[in-house]
């Protein structure tokens, strides 16, 4: 019963992207990991849109990149996100891997917790959330 | 009575705002271009919040960027912006220059309308813009 | 014999390209933009990292872009980029056009020229990017 | 003999760094911290593009940041960089806060090692570096 979901996709580096070191400037793997969060909550059924629609917001409260080799422009980076879901927490975690074939650029982690858009203030993981992801989990174990 | 303003600021290129051609990225001079009219618009006494906080919203309709020499990274770039008022018009033009020392880096336009924020639909520049425009042009002229 | 190439893809708007407006910002476009020339490059073989082991770069000269419609966080944007050949020209221009559906979001144009890397010198657009170019023609014609 | 540097300076946040929640993008906060590394850098006389002529990177190994309060369009932040010398290590670490006025917005830190810009290799501390550390902190001794 690991409540684990790992999802994979791919981004290419580009110049807007790159610095004058010749390799993805640092805040930019803040993009690559709302990219892969954004598509792990699309693959679950549950569109990051959607839940604005309900009127939540998943603002990020804690970054952190450890940039292992760099990025270089032109790259098609692998993104690989994983979520462990735990029932008794208010907050989630998101966890990163970056990597170019069999290099592995960057891991990091985001974390984030639920609000209501109207208030700005902190609410439970929404019934929409938690049957995506547990739903998910059960498909995936049927597999 | 030239109903013109102009306004001058500096900038500096950051490793954020380069790419791996060691240059600025071209995009990133739309940054240089908001800051400018940002800037002109609080030194005429209507900083763009106060327009927000009047429910007018003033998006770009078109950006022009010619790009004459590369800025590169720690440049301390002057940002020259200038604004001539036409009461005749809807919308709004802004040219702009960048320039380090005597070099010219770039000139460009941007293009805005005036819009009611609660339902995108285009209204009059509001009258805190033509005063704050016009009492600055009077000023200038008595000094 | 039109030397024409049209190219198109497609790219999802992050929340990383919007502003508090809640579109995305005017700057971003620049990056659409390049989305399609470097798509429109690989598709007629001849990627733009390839250019660049060749020693020469194709900076911007110029940038246009009209807005014509809001981009919304999550739009999946199409791209179409065109490229019109004219072997008379030292400077090559493209054109672009992003949309939501039916809905023209943007237009715009690009200038570049051909630079060796090396002194930053203006140059002919080299036998590798003529060839792509009238090769992808002649092959379309046969199709 | 604490060998620590403390800098302060200031940053408006401009359109180009909000998105769609109203508030800064949770990876522009990265070009903050950056800024308040180059700004520390310049204050005791060793700007960083000094150490890029002496052929001296200094890439970003990892980025942490703790977002406390949103910080939103036209609030003018201070940045604060706090830099503690330890002769005994290799790589360099920094913190930052983030502030506007009495709220505290974020905190985070970044960990940076010196490379031979022409073989990409790790090097101990330059000493133009060490000189700027240790001279910086015997001035503020006497102050």
């Amino acid at each position: 019963m690991s409540h684990a979901i790992v999802h994979r996709c791919f981004e290419r580096v580009r110049y807007a992207d790159t610095d004058k070191m010749g390799i993805v400037y640092n805040g930019n793997y803040a993009r690559f990991f709302e990219i892969g969060r954004t598509e792990l909550l699309r693959s679950i059924g549950l569109p990051y849109v959607e839940l604005e629609k309900q009127g939540i917001l998943l603002p990020v409260l804690s970054l952190h990149v450890e940039y292992l080799a760099p990025a270089r422009y032109d790259d098609l980076l692998m993104i690989e996100t994983h979520y462990q879901h735990d029932p008794n927490v208010a907050s989630i975690q998101l966890s990163y891997q970056i990597s170019r074939d069999d290099v592995r650029i960057a891991r990091g982690s985001t974390k984030h917790s639920f609000l209501l858009a109207e208030s700005w203030r902190p609410t439970r993981p929404p019934a929409s959330f938690v049957d995506a992801v547990l739903h998910h989990h059960s498909s995936s174990e049927l597999s």
